[in-house]
């Protein structure tokens, strides 16, 4: 069971600094309001070593994405029989960090209507320019360079190398996050776009379901390629 | 009495940077004024960790915060005879490193009319949004998060670790730090209130004293809950 | 071929990440369009990082630049039969990186005319003030202190030293960088420049050819220069 | 003469890279133009690292600073012998930084006129509000936690310590800074002022030489104060 606690606790504490992020930016009445695009990704690219750190530390590989989970389950030899508790621990952990985002900021949510910040981009992806080609282009490439980087790091749990990997996603959130908002992970984007759609947040706004394949296909794809590219050469 | 050196030269330290950031920001006539939440948040974060550098140095564990200290007496065993000493050194230091700050930015005060920026932000904390139960809820949220990060990474004190302890403070404060001001600890809330409160500052607003006991007992609420949940798992 | 497949996957990673900032920053309509040279310079500092991650982690030694390879090769014994194959893999992986990001943000460019900034600075370099003498001699200056820094940080490529490796290109650029827009590397200005030229972007503005000697001369001056200061030191 | 020529050529490049960035903040027609003060005080941390790592590397003890050697020699046997080469090389050095930075933007000099930003800032520090003894003050308070800190962190010049030492310079800029520009160091400040002073910059304003004695003496009477007070404790 270590796998999934640690993916668990580690995708929680991802999902709960990264949203708390967007909430921050979004929601009226807190002091991170407004707060622009290097923000975003320094504080993204944090919640993901911090993630990482939680999770090695109780016994997971620290992948906190199925697109990582699946990539070295299909070309790296990561065992098959820890994918589903991988990924449970990853989707669930990704949903109670969210919850854990709306209950913080509860006040904030009630100050805010859905047309002033209050919508699901504070939980989740969405493109700049709708166009389903494209932006499913665009989540494979950034993940792409994301996870292909990120094997070539080694042990990336080790010393300071989850510092490393915050600054690899601020990095590809910076360079290519722009056009869809840099999901990289279908359980990052799935999960709290599902607790801002059924948990009783105020005045909140659509949750965008019909977007919601492109950051599931794209990077499970483009991590998928990255992972056989590294096997290839 | 190594313990009691080190927390009151390390919070001191902590203090200093953390409320001189605060002061750059908020008085009139010095180059750091009106700095966004991104530069507040880096600049608390590093002084985090230079409080950790210095306190290790002198022979304490770095804690620099009473929900620390207290938490890990509770569940960690912490020798109890320590604990008197390195919560006195905590509120003494950030006394200290508050008075220092007084002194330093003396002119800037004086430049400064209360309704200006001449405020107890400027020492310590306050809610965006006035609420008891979601103040409390927020500061216990926010310490939750990064004590229990903390406590994941191992001896924070060796190495380059205390850089990563000072990330982890700035990525909780831009994550979660709008709603309230991320005190996550009562010797740095507490203490620089009292200084600004008892010092004779020029053109001081009120102290707020009635918001006192959110950033104490959050913080030490949210540290007892993460050490308690990392015994258990 | 170890040399030319990491100079290859380095430089073009490298130009993924970098000119992806570049687009980001210049493109209307996503969610990086506007951000600052602070921004600007994090990303590509943090892009070489990264390059050199990759390269090394591929058998190469993380040049990704022909100003290091033939500057190392002149005075400090690098193997000229590995000139022409890094070289070569430093100007393609940097063409095909510039290919990736005019694929990545097809739909940005054709939302953005070329008076818009849809222009050859996302993907290469040009002076702020047009000055053929004093842009050469930007170039030349930048690249001295950079490579000369680079050379005095021992092997760059272990450990965390390709995180120091960014931060120095990260400085230079907010130092020296303003003037010409800190190419610093041959490769890295000429084959985007190329690719802007030759592919069909939409909307796309002049590629500045005249202006293209100065990031190839300029660097290999400079880099020639600090390694034989070294040698002579 | 290896502590000549590392202090020479370490604080070299530290005045190269940290005026360039005032140069870069102040003059006109550059791409740095009007960064915020989170830029400035990123910069000079760097630019201190990149000093340090250089200087070492051409063994010195990467001081580069004559409040650090003079309170090293006073209280920390630091070589007598050794003072007077290496403050020369740190005064020579900082006056060669400060010329390559006069002709690295000397076509953003000519486009600036002095009540535009040319103007001595760019090399040297000054007063937010004038007031000889709390610009005193401040200088000697903000260099006392510098090297209160810097004596903590043990050999600053190995392995990642660098980036820690400009990381400190970083921080206590954004929290002590903004009253006298910190200074910190009696050779950043006059040899560039001198610099400024002397050399044929076009449009040049004032050299502020009245001001000159406070970022001398307040840095040096805050060293030995450090380093005194660390030899108590």
């Amino acid at each position: 069971m270590n796998g999934f606690l640690g993916e668990f606790m580690g995708t929680m504490i991802l999902i709960i600094l990264g949203t708390g992020c967007g909430a921050s930016v979004n929601l009226k009445k807190n002091y991170g309001h407004a707060s622009n695009w290097l923000f975003i990704t320094i504080a993204w690219g944090m919640a993901v070593s911090f993630g990482v750190y939680v999770a090695a530390s109780l016994g997971s590989q620290g992948h906190l994405n199925p697109a990582v989970t699946l990539a070295l389950a299909a070309f790296r030899k990561f065992p098959a029989g820890q994918v589903v508790p991988y990924l449970a621990g990853q989707f669930l952990g990704a949903f109670v960090g969210a919850a854990v985002v709306a209950l913080h900021f509860y006040p904030q949510f009630k100050a805010t209507k859905a047309d002033e910040g209050n919508c699901v981009g504070i939980f989740t992806t969405g493109p700049a320019i709708k166009n389903n080609l494209f932006n499913f282009l665009s989540e494979m490439i950034a993940t792409f360079v994301f996870i292909f980087c990120l094997i070539n790091l080694g042990d990336f749990t080790q010393g300071l190398k989850p510092l490393i990997v915050g600054l690899l996603i601020m990095v590809v959130g910076q360079a290519l996050g722009g056009t869809t908002g840099f999901a990289l992970n279908p359980a990052r984007d799935f999960a709290p776009r599902l607790a801002y759609s059924i948990l009783p947040i105020p005045n909140k706004g659509a949750a965008n379901w019909s977007y919601a394949w492109v950051p599931i296909l794209g990077p499970i794809c483009g991590g998928l390629l990255a992972v056989f590219l590294k096997t290839l050469i």
